[in-house]
């Protein structure tokens, strides 16, 4: 099978310019078939507040009312996604930004109120449609997604980054000999967080369990583990955290 | 020659909820193959003037310095294009957004200054990409084009979306049997200005330019039927502008 490397870069990394023009050197650089995947929730925050629109997150993720499914639709869907898409074009790479409504690409259920938590207009990814990503990349294409599905209905949704990835990465596994790559700010998964040099090389499910029950993994680093560890078990070959190998 | 429509659709028709659903169900029920074209000035214009940007516009075009170009990115290439794409799904239709470097689909020259005055980063198209946009058409998907164009180099640059409409029309007038549709909020050309019933039903150059002369025809219609007897005179075969038949 092809090689396919779905990669997540994280906002840090893209809301900077020398950090993004590094990034998209890397991304230009790499063989074989590619999918970028992006957010960018500094930004989405900076233009809400400078729009007057409050901003409220609920363990991590952002409540998306009307108005800040608007500003991410701006923000991820235009300024974000055609920075990146203008950027792998100037180094040769033949990029398509899209969301999940283009080519009714992915499709998501609106997240029902849970425990009285209303997330808004937040979405749960039920489906990808793997013949147009494939059609896509078999003609030397790169989609480069912005972390917007669709319902389905006329709708986007605002979905997370590190799951619209491990969506797609799953979806194609079947088609592809698929890793994703998790390229973030940070160099890895930290045995010390305190020492940004003490770089997990390989981090299996026993070892993450551990680390977190001590403390040492907390915060956006468990939901990005959990979906690495999910794709690794629904057939994604191979999952990096930077440069922390992540293993089952 | 299969057929092949070019719809440019008025920031004054995709700018209010019921006129676009109106424009997106009668795109939706026309046959044959698809392009749509859209700008979105007046909510560039809000959304500017909400982020502490001065708008200035100069003979109906607007200056376009760095952070404008980041708000008709977010607005034209985000927030309007993803609308119309995602009413486009709801509708059956497989619409894909785009801008000029998405696929490097449109690529323009920064228009240089001229008579001391400096549009900033405004682009004249040099190039459409027609294998690309053949290659979607022949597979059954909609592109929608936000008025945005590339300049090969990494930089998006703002291009008047008739222009965009135009240009792609007459790019693909070789492999199809292409008409221009300029679809907005007025009826078409009236030959009496203070009554919309009066509309011509056919308009060539010579009427053109009495109209003008007697200036029953003004302000950004005459750039709008400039751009259609060019795209005449270059190969499409039919141009409307709403009900309007314009004819060499």
């Amino acid at each position: 099978m092809e090689r396919l490397r779905v990669i997540k870069v994280g906002g840090g990394v893209i809301e900077n310019e020398t950090s993004l023009a590094l990034f998209l050197d890397k991304a230009a650089a790499m063989d074989g078939l590619k999918i970028v995947v992006h957010g960018g929730g500094r930004t989405a925050t900076d233009v809400a507040s400078a729009l007057g629109i409050k901003t409220t997150m609920i363990d991590g993720r952002r409540v998306t009312d009307k108005a800040t499914l608007d500003v991410v639709t701006m923000v991820y869907g235009g300024l974000l996604n055609k920075k990146i898409v203008a950027g792998l074009q100037a180094r040769g790479v033949n990029a398509l930004g899209m969301t999940g409504a283009d080519l009714g690409s992915i499709i998501s259920d609106r997240r029902p109120v849970r425990d009285g938590v209303d997330y808004g207009f937040v979405g749960d990814v039920r489906s990808v449609k793997v013949p147009a990503l494939e059609s896509l990349l078999n003609q030397g294409i790169v989609p480069v997604f912005a972390a917007l599905t669709y319902d389905g209905k006329g709708s986007l949704l605002n979905t997370n980054a590190d799951t619209v990835a491990a969506e797609i990465a799953k979806a194609l596994a079947l088609s592809f000999d698929t890793s994703l790559d998790f390229y973030f700010e940070m160099d890895g998964v930290l045995a010390n967080p305190s020492d940004s040099k003490s770089v997990v090389s390989r981090i299996d499910e026993a070892v993450f369990k551990a680390m977190v029950a001590d403390g040492r993994i907390s915060g956006g680093m468990i939901p990005k583990l959990e979906n690495a560890f999910d794709a690794l078990r629904k057939g994604v070959g191979k999952v990096f955290v930077s440069a922390t190998e992540v293993c089952l």
